[in-house]
């Protein structure tokens, strides 16, 4: 599949068209941001780890049932994967309190969770992301209640057999980022990535944080901790 | 009904025991907050009209059967009501965007809502009463599924009512917050109270402010304000 044009170029990964109409190419690049944008820097070989870390999932996924965009590995940084129509809500589930839930509730980071925290953000960077809810989304038409339902359940399922997966490699699922989209027959596929970039892991045993907080927090041996989870994956 | 103690002094009523265990007095202040306690002040005359303002609103919810926990007027300041275990959960329902609805989705302030648009804030001076959804409560054992359920029902019923009623007084119901609690029969009630302290009314024709927001913002006239609310809903 050859690239055409760039269509988009986002923080952390450029689409390209192709020949066929429903489908593009997604190439994962170096640079990491954080913040809304406001910290900018490059983790060296993200791109590759990235991109060999998210097909592991997407294919786990895939062979359990939920529906993902992922339809073919092209290079180390690239796959084709089904266009989409994204839906401008990004999920976030989250099992152990970290970030922004902390925050917001008062809770010491590393609290589990009585029962998994599903949350919307809408997926705007001039309003900074902010959290929304179901009627968010109704009032404003990002999605329809039988979308939200639907995504809903796929998100629940996700986390579930992401957990499952996880736990036999030492490693915490604490929180991560999902989106989802519509594809031309109007169903609903997973899109986007999941990596350490768009994850909080943890190691099951020291709790030694193996993501992109590392680099928001300058924590250092952002690299290591990515390679860490690939290998892990991998193994 | 004879006051007893003082179990509790809020920003704007202050509650006392009597001699009925599941009953309690709500006295209606004059105090006037705003963001967060940071803004103090107060509104002479208000603890009377807010008195007559939320009885006339519970009234008529009770007439519709939203169960409340008024009781009895007891005087201009005072209402006996039904002891309430508070769910410390404040739900807001808006019609048109102001306030932080306008700026999370950055609409501008007026902008009608094409369906309400019902939000949960953790009622916690703490945290500064952070907006939170139906997966925090679980999690938190704020309040259960059943709980919800109802508590949303009858939000959107009581967001009917209201418009209806304020329609023929001129008056738009552009957003309120209310507070529910479990009664010693375990049913769900309406507590707290329902005044220009507590919803955002804009006169229909002009759109002028009726409501605390001339308080917040130091537009003048909030007393007028407050008075005009209780001559129209008295007319
Ligand atoms: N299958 C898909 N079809 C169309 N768009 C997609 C698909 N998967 C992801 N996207 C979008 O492509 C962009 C990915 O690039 P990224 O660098 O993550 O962007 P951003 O800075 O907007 O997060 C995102 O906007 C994402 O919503
Ligand atoms: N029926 C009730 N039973 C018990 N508590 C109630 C009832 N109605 C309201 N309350 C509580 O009483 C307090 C009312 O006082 P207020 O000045 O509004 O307090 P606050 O500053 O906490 O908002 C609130 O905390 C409210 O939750
Ligand atoms: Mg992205
Ligand atoms: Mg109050």
């Amino acid at each position: 599949m050859i690239k055409k044009e760039m269509l988009y170029e986002g923080k952390a990964k450029q689409i390209y068209k192709t020949k066929e109409d429903d489908k593009l190419i997604v190439l994962f690049k170096d640079d990491a941001t954080a913040f809304n944008g406001e910290k900018k820097g490059q983790i060296s070989g993200k791109g590759i780890m990235n991109n060999k870390i998210s097909n592991i999932f997407f294919k786990l996924l895939a062979d359990n049932n939920v529906p993902t965009h992922l339809l073919e590995e092209i290079s180390e940084t690239e796959v084709l994967v089904r266009k989409l129509e994204i839906i401008p809500v990004e999920v976030v589930m989250r099992n152990i309190a970290a970030g922004s839930l902390a925050k917001r509730l008062g809770l010491e980071e590393g609290t589990v969770m009585s029962q998994p925290v599903l949350e919307f953000y809408y997926k705007d960077d001039d309003l900074g992301d902010p959290m929304i809810n179901e009627y968010h989304i109704y009032a404003q038409k990002m999605a329809d209640r039988e979308e939200i339902a639907r995504i809903k359940e796929l998100s629940f399922k996700i986390n579930e057999l992401l957990i499952d997966f996880l736990k036999d490699k030492g490693i915490e699922l604490v929180d991560f980022k999902l989106e989802f989209g519509k594809g031309s027959d109007g169903k609903i596929y997973l899109g986007d990535e999941i990596s350490p970039d768009t994850c909080r892991f943890w190691d099951s045993e020291t709790r030694e944080k193996l993501d992109k907080d590392r680099f928001r927090r300058d924590l250092g041996g952002v690299e290591g901790a990515y390679q860490e989870i690939l290998r892990r994956l991998q193994g």
